[in-house]
């Protein structure tokens, strides 16, 4: 393909995108170019229903019948079966409930635990940091552990294992830059150290297809809130090959991961397969939007979104390249795109003011600590002509030098 | 106060109610005698357009934005700051966050660190199991913990306590019977033996008037979707006291709960104060109906709300003494009302299909195994008509013996 040159150029793209109809099952705020749907997906029209329905017909009128009748108890697995595909997990191994956080801390001490005798955890310094401190929180509570980070200066994977390492936590995608990772080849490198493999998809599920029964993964978390749409802080998933899943004992056991949770025993029995990965009530209001969020993932090629976000960051690198030069970014994700996942970081000294400028001008991406500006490049709701209109008010904020104003250097609370 | 013998005299009790005003703000299906508010308490009406505004303009419009312009990030703090009065806790001493299972986790966890050296763990057989789940889910991961198991024909709790004790962990109301420890003797107790209490509110927070600090209190964790009115599997709440905040550490360290989430440093520090009990992204949907219900109780006085329930809870049992004798249901809370929460249990051989015909007839209680009917009563929108109704529902599947149906043999799933 050649990078188009002109806006025209880009509407013809979208005239002939197979994915561009997706793009009228969400709600986006008029006038506004979103480019950080890699940390908040938009809202899908039909999950206002769905919700209002919970509210008003499953809560007000159904009332406690509702964790039977309108199936709340077993909401996790319903969704964990949706999310599954999207993932390339086989059937029944897959669950919705808790956050990534909590998520992690069940996989990766359950991971531990099929190891005895290895000593060793393996995570990327880069990672984003709930991860490290979410094995920093378990291996405090246990002894004797050491840790190896690698990357950004340290180690490389391959110079971290060795046959101590019991467990290694990778993010499929990584965060700030977008550098992708083969899961098929990182995933037999650490198997044949004997160790097990946990995957982060927070950056990833969505984006891209991803085949963790393909690539034999032993265990993988993420969040839906992202490029699955399902709303603000919507409830995480986790997957557990179903190899691992008898010997697997995560210790947030909690009565809805019982074996049989109604029978009121003192004693915890783990349900079979992959429920026992569920711990406490789930926090059910938050399922209703993500249940239509993923209903549309039905009827998703994600070879085609692939396609489409591959051509679209692309597209982005290449405007950059072409119109910001001389005012002080650079691509900080790989240029590669079989490298790189569906988002794309710039790098500036004054990444935090020139983003506020961005987002004044209703082109919103976010801003990572230290230095970069992200965009997210998410191709179902997403046009090419949105990637050409974002470069022009990236070239129009860095040429006017307007990042410099005194209104866009305070750091608000929260980025 | 004499218990009235006539509807009539009922509704004048409900006609002289300061608190009956506050019905009007919760739907109530037409018809309907609600009395299992104490497992999932009703639809308060001004949740509806709050969850409405949370999708629609927060996510909707603000996306991403939000985060900032509508204080999601602090949302766990907020709500945190407005179940403090009504559990009696300090302020900045809450905080609101995943499931209960998932606090008492952390809390236990903590409260173990605190007491170094000691290797005794104890709990009640009849607590809600989660509690006792989550209990050796912990100390499964830790070295040389021992379980003592009080009640229910074992030991006493003053025959359970010594010097190797480190934490109690105890329902403030039993979820079966109703039955309510005196939380100032008891804490004091078991401070006195140098071991440190966790009290699970689940069943008394919005029941009746709760006083963790005056109490000395050390930890306490419940729910918000039960009396306190906050939707299907709201976010539940956490307590530390104040003298314990700086030294306790929790070991589910996820990146809401560092010293600077948005610092993406890779080493966990923790936030000062309640904070440090956060975890992973708020499930925010789940905070916008406790939001509002949480504000319905700025306005209650937990005093009436505690004699309302005493009298509602002993107008039941004397009508079941009166009219239900001889059909072999038997009353398993306590009779003394100062040693009972806001619930009362029947017990019954055939305890479930007489709770599917009672539910048939929208008499709405719950069935706990093996041989209980539950029935919660909740001053804030229930009438003593309710209460009269409800005996006179029961009398009459009893005496009818309908229950024998065949239709109400069938357990479901859930129940």
């Amino acid at each position: 393909m050649t990078t188009p040159t002109t806006r025209e150029a880009c509407a013809d793209l979208d005239a002939a995108d197979p994915l561009a109809p997706l793009r009228e099952e969400f709600v986006l705020p008029e006038g506004t170019i979103y480019l950080d749907g890699n940390s908040l997906g938009p809202l899908p029209r039909a999950a206002r229903e769905r919700v209002r329905r919970m509210v008003d017909e499953e809560w007000g009128q159904g009332l406690i019948r509702s964790w039977n009748d309108a199936g709340w108890f077993d909401k996790p697995a319903v969704l964990g079966e949706r999310v599954a595909p999207v993932i390339g997990a086989e059937p029944s191994s897959v669950v919705v409930c808790d956050s990534t956080s909590i998520n992690l801390f069940k996989v990766f001490t359950a991971a531990l635990a099929l190891r005895p005798g290895r000593k060793v955890v393996v995570a990327e310094r880069g990672s984003f940091p709930t991860d490290l401190y979410m094995m920093e929180g378990a291996t405090g509570l246990l002894d004797g552990y050491q840790r190896r980070l690698i990357g950004d200066g340290g180690p490389s994977l391959d110079e971290a294992l060795d046959d101590e390492v019991a467990v290694v936590v990778l993010s499929h995608v990584d965060y700030r830059t977008g550098a992708l990772h083969d899961m098929a080849a990182v995933t037999e490198r650490i198997q044949r150290h004997g160790a097990l493999v946990v995957w982060d998809l927070c950056h990833s599920a969505g984006a891209l297809p991803i085949h963790l029964a393909r690539c034999n993964a032993d265990f993988a978390v993420g969040c839906t809130y992202k490029y699955l749409n399902g709303g603000p802080g919507s409830p995480a998933f986790v997957y557990v090959a179903p190899r691992h899943q008898d010997a697997a004992r995560q210790p947030l056991s909690g009565w809805h991961g019982h074996a049989d949770p109604f029978a009121f025993a003192s004693d915890y029995q783990p349900a079979t397969g992959i429920d026992r990965f569920r711990c406490g009530t789930p926090q059910l209001l938050s399922y209703a939007p993500l249940e239509e969020a993923l209903e549309l993932w039905r009827h998703v090629d994600l070879d085609a979104v692939r396609a489409k976000s591959v051509r679209m960051t692309s597209l982005f690198v290449d405007l950059v390249d072409r119109q910001c030069t001389g005012f002080g970014v650079e691509v900080a994700s790989p240029r590669d795109p079989d490298a790189r996942g569906s988002q794309v970081a710039l790098r500036h000294e004054s990444s935090y003011p020139v983003m506020q400028a961005l987002i004044d001008r209703n082109a919103i991406g976010d801003f990572r600590a230290p230095d970069l500006m992200r965009f997210g490049f998410t191709p179902l709701y997403l046009r090419y002509v949105d990637v050409w209109d974002a470069v022009v008010v990236l070239r129009d904020v860095l040429s006017s030098e307007v990042w410099r104003s005194e209104r866009y250097a305070t750091r608000d609370a929260v980025t």
